[in-house]
């Protein structure tokens, strides 16, 4: 659990993109973000106070979060000093990079002799149990994916807000290091050891209220070789009540997979459905998200009515239009 | 990679079922077992020549394989003594089990003086790829079960053997300790991370001979939700051209999950198929291996006839019957 607020560090960000996690917090979860901190020649920009250290520190930060990816996801020297004196100031620091903190001797040092925690947020800090499959309370919603990087975290985290907006009962169960990062917990579950994935998942969405929904963020795809078991382990250890099928229509082959076809929207309802039904036999398909971002709007707006009359449920691009016909869905179960 | 020859050490095993890792070895890898090391009050015996360290080592074993288990897996002072005594010999150390050898610091401080290699093969030695899904000369056939603990392992090493006896090219893949412990190599799946694990079934069936086929183990089952993440990986990371179907016909429930009802064996093959499909679009399901050990000879008979005339495929209990007619459906494909 990494304690909010944060400060934003951009550091050096060669362009906005590169900025995606701070961008995430600063969308998802404006709370959680008192500042943000760039360094020379730092060309992303979430529109937050530029705060120093110590005037963030003031304001009631309590965790620097590295918001940005450089080349290579690695911790610069010039990084480095600003890492150092954040831990100086009082500072615990989250990563979701590949070059983790707890390798960095230095941070270690410095953490350590300032009484200040590393997360570093791709790596397991829980030692999840084995699934045991019993029935859990409360609801759980689940995207699934024609492919990896269709768009399942942003419909969740679309759909968590909506339903807080409307008084009901959310929570956007993070499976990956930017949803981890955005709300401050979660599992990495693509770092979890095969036996304990979907023990992971259980443990991430435990007993809740009757009227409580989990959004539970989706990993890979059950279509997709490289990921398929991970995507399972959620089907599984989710015991979702609804699933989301979420596509992206431009996409010519499976994410970094030439010569491998997407299943159709057809196809991922009935084996999604089929697999998770092993798991909660009541399980229903009540929607589709759909990425049009490559598509013009007159283009989307087609797309989505043709796929809804093919589908014969709601298919909206939450980005476009909002989340809100897939809540009414959930709502209706 | 672990030395062969072995000297199967049963320690204190209290019954013959405590030693079913060196019986696993003694009638599937013969040539690999040099002798047998047994502690006073020892309940096992595998029939194989009683050795002393200082004869097995004259005899040219390489390896002590720890072969049995006892109550929760750990490394009892009794046992430590000889283990200690067989790193002063020569040998390296092979084991299973929970508790690692690595874990125990006299034994690590021993085999680094004698330079012995401890072998802990619950735990994965080999920083395994992301899978690429790109299509690997040769041919590979995969048991899958209804549920976990079914007969998985027997099968692929009763077809392995008939194979080899035949004179054809065949491999038996293990992914799991007792399968590895078997052949000396292999995956430990259960234990490899998430986002590795289809890499790691990949890495372990690579390119060969046209007419070359891997016995791929299977481990869990599509249908466990504890497990079936792993079982996917193996179903897309293996790429199989041919699946077995393995059942046991009176079990009550999914293994540890009570509540859990099996699937029939018709929806294995459809669920199995459909999905090894994605991987590889000529997939057959081309026989299926029962575990009749809790039937009568004259059920088991009537129980595989039955099976066969409803799934219209070779039903047989390799235990019983040899996995002869397993590997003429193999042959035929």
């Amino acid at each position: 659990m990494i304690h909010t607020p944060y400060l934003l560090f951009l550091g050096d960000a060669p362009d906005p993109l590169a900025a995606k996690v701070a961008q995430g917090i600063k969308d998802w979860r404006p709370d959680n973000a008192i500042g943000q901190f760039r360094m020379e020649g730092c060309k992303a920009d979430m529109g937050l106070t530029d705060m120093t250290l110590a005037e963030a520190k003031e304001a009631g930060a309590k965790t620097l979060v590295i918001g940005v990816a450089n080349r290579g996801g690695v911790i610069s020297p010039a990084w480095k000093k600003v890492l150092v004196a954040a831990l100086e100031e009082g500072f615990d620091l989250a990563s979701g990079l590949h070059n983790l903190l707890r390798d960095e001797p230095d941070l270690v040092a410095v953490a350590e002799a300032c009484g200040r925690t590393l997360h570093d947020v791709r790596v397991p800090s829980v030692d999840y149990p084995i699934a045991t499959g019993v029935k859990r309370t409360g609801k759980r919603c689940l995207a699934v994916g024609t492919d990896c990087s269709v768009g399942k975290m942003y419909t969740a985290l679309a759909m968590d807000a909506e339903m807080r907006e409307r008084g009901m009962k959310a929570t956007f169960r993070p499976t990956g290091q930017t949803g981890i990062l955005i709300t401050g917990d979660g599992v990495p579950l693509d770092a979890v050891v095969a036996d304990f994935m979907a023990g992971a998942v259980e443990w991430l969405t435990p007993d809740n209220d009757p009227d409580h929904w989990d959004l539970i963020e989706g990993q890979g795809s059950l279509f997709h070789v490289s990921y398929s078991g991970v995507t399972m382990a959620l089907v599984h250890g989710g015991q979702p009540d609804a699933l989301i099928l979420c596509h992206e229509p431009t996409r010519e082959h499976m994410r970094g997979l030439p010569g491998y076809d997407l299943p159709s929207l057809a196809t991922l309802r009935d084996t999604a459905l089929q697999l998770a039904s092993v798991a909660n036999s009541a399980c229903q398909v009540v929607g589709i998200s759909v990425n049009t971002q490559h598509l013009s709007e007159e283009d989307a707006v087609a797309y989505l009515a043709q796929v809804e009359a093919d589908m014969g449920l709601p298919a909206v691009d939450p980005f476009r239009q909002g989340a809100g016909r897939l809540v009414d869905a959930l709502d209706a179960i």
